[in-house]
């Protein structure tokens, strides 16, 4: 935890705030903190800065906050992903909220096991969790935002055209294809697939919506590596 | 496990061999092959190829195997790691041999734990099992090599100058350094730090050696996607 994130309910005025559970018991047991001490912190959404605390103990902990320095910049990217393997997708989660990714949508495809999405970390109050998880590491605010689309066809063809329109769309795909570009300035619209990989079927409809696709080398990665990869590159 | 990767005690005759353990629990139920299918195979640090199924019950399988293709090229990369926590070293050595890396020096900093040192997975053959799993992953065979350095001063200002010379020596490190460059065509020698990242004294020492600091944006990522990124972003 490289920043302490604050909720709009921790707040008991307008610059104090009160702690307890996890983030009480990093303060305590990790960072080891005592009153006086000064930390860094951020509200969710908001700002971020220096947190003052003004007494602790085992029950909770009250700070005097200061936020006057905005979040760094997301990745102008929209991330579509073949929904992983869950306990992949927990950690997949925190790695594109860590990178700064802006927007996650969610997709079906092929190779994608019905019971994936039958896991409770789609659940929403999981899936926040996980993504302030990552913005706790990389020192950001901003929940990135997260889309569900269980039909590929229907949001392939009627949604995707218009969402890749105005960026640069990529599908991440193994094969005689160029290799993924690098340090690209605009927006991107990119497609990562399952473990296994988008069927052609897939590739082609990704193509048909305005989707180039990009290799990344012999290589077979682990999608949550791909993504890193992909987006190092990319940006 | 994209390749079944094979030792040379899986051999009972040239072209011949006979697996049971892990392998064989994969085969029957990952990958559910029958007899007369055919697998992607590769001899450790050999060529890859295919072996075709001659028997199999639930104790063992023999193949029929014909290797004729040489494994992916390496990475021109010496990865000079500070000594990462136990449950991330494991994953990190994996992603090391998926990406290609071909050298991997484990050092000590001020910010590694003293028990990190005391973990069982530092034993060779434990190294040996996590990097084969990442071998399997990306379809390669080459082990990378795993050497071990437990002091810094040393290692830094006697050995590290030799093997830095005619690289590109980077030392990944946050703050206000040029930009991590892109699409090296020569071989690079990469410094890594520790959770919370080298000390001032450690950073001299490396730039003394011939090591030159890069950074990659004020995100803080952790030791295992700030590796797949670096990579990503310098090859």
């Amino acid at each position: 935890m490289n920043l302490l994130l604050l909720e709009e309910q921790d707040f008991i005025a307008p610059q104090q705030v009160r702690l307890s559970g996890r983030r009480l018991q990093h303060m305590l047991e990790i960072q080891q903190v005592a009153v006086g001490d000064s930390l860094r912190v951020g509200e969710v959404n908001g700002l971020m800065g220096k947190g003052t605390v003004l007494a602790l103990d085992q029950q909770q902990a009250e700070l005097q906050i200061n936020l006057t320095q905005p979040p760094p910049a997301k990745l102008p990217l929209t991330l579509l992903l073949a929904m992983p393997r869950p306990k992949m997708f927990r950690r997949i989660l925190q790695h594109c909220a860590t990178l700064g990714v802006a927007e996650i949508i969610l997709l079906n495809s092929y190779r994608v096991e019905k019971s994936f999405w039958q896991t409770p970390f789609l659940q929403p109050e999981v899936i926040r969790e996980n993504l302030l998880l990552g913005l706790e590491q990389a020192r950001d605010t901003v929940l990135p935002s997260v889309r569900i689309e269980k039909r590929f066809k229907p949001f392939v063809e009627d949604q995707l055209p218009a969402l890749v329109a105005g960026t640069t769309g990529l599908v991440a795909h193994p094969g005689d294809f160029p290799a993924c570009p690098r340090a690209l300035a605009g927006p991107v619209t990119l497609a990562i697939g399952p473990e296994g990989g988008w069927i052609p079927y897939e590739v082609d409809k990704l193509c048909a919506a305005g989707l180039q696709p990009v290799q990344l080398g012999e290589r077979i990665l682990r999608v949550e590596t791909a993504v890193t990869a992909l987006l190092a590159r990319l940006f």
